[in-house]
């Protein structure tokens, strides 16, 4: 495996405690075919990634985190990419912003009272398809995968008005990205 | 001209009316590393990006709507896509981020004492490049332009962390958009 930069813990979670309240600014409220938008058969809504989000707060990201300090050489449980659609059954986008918001702000408490040094990041797990990680790689993703989603939502968002942007497409970018 | 599928402008406004909040929520006190980054040499860093929505409000979407609802004939005035490289100098990114969302309370103003009905979204303006546009073309754009530019500060801030990531890089495709 090769060395990857050193994470910096202060700097990584300045992004993850933003990411909800970014997202709440963005869509709470919104009309619903911007939060029911996709990109095409099989890609997600905004409502569906909000969804997606909260299934990482709760199986994911803290614990893998745990799993890697206990020492554990097992592989992490497997991430269920699809808990959404069953999980999120019924519930308002409102809802859904609001449970990730505190679970983001509980797991954020959980990770601050770890006092993680450094060195902790050089910490070794086992991912069930990547193999060795470190525990600086799992926070720098936890992040990245944070503002992944957020390009997904603004991008689907714009697609609603490709058609309605007229001979401006030539000079949008974001609605050629990802084409199918 | 193709038609184009008609703009709601309530549809439009709700989003208009959220960028700027969703992006200081954003970038509010984020550490310089996430302010500065850019995707390489020629890119914009999201401080970049603030000047340039700035500049937007100033120079590009109210006065166009104004030129083509006076019944201008004439091409809009073009857009100056470099402004910000002057304008924001020395300015905070708070700063920045408090000038664009002023800016774009009064614009919205703006737009709704027009009272624009869905009829005057055909009526036509003459743009410097792509040739005849129509009202609801502008406002459509107006709002895409928002969210490529969201897109935009996410995907660039992600990059920062591109490396850090180590063997997740593979499930990370914001990563990848744009390679160079």
């Amino acid at each position: 495996m090769t060395q990857s930069p050193k994470l910096n813990l202060n700097e990584a979670m300045a992004v993850l405690e933003r990411t909800p309240a970014s997202l709440s600014a963005l869509l709470l409220d919104l009309p619903e075919p911007w939060i029911r938008a996709t990109e095409g058969e099989g890609t997600w809504s905004p409502y569906d990634v909000i969804g997606h989000l909260i299934h990482g707060e709760r199986t994911d990201w803290i614990p893998r985190v745990q799993h890697i300090v206990a020492g554990e050489t097992r592989p992490f449980e497997k991430f269920d990419r699809f808990a959404q659609f069953t999980d999120s059954g019924g519930q308002s986008l409102a809802d859904l912003l609001l449970t990730f918001a505190e679970l983001r702000k509980k797991n954020l408490a959980t990770l601050a009272e770890m006092n993680l040094t450094s060195d902790d990041f050089d910490r070794k797990g086992m991912h069930p398809e990547l193999g060795e990680v470190t525990l600086g790689q799992l926070l720098a993703t936890w992040v990245v995968h944070d503002l992944d989603h957020v390009v997904q939502v603004a991008r689907t968002m714009a697609k609603v008005y490709t058609e309605t942007t007229g001979p401006w497409i030539d000079y949008l970018s974001v609605l050629r990205d990802r084409e199918r």
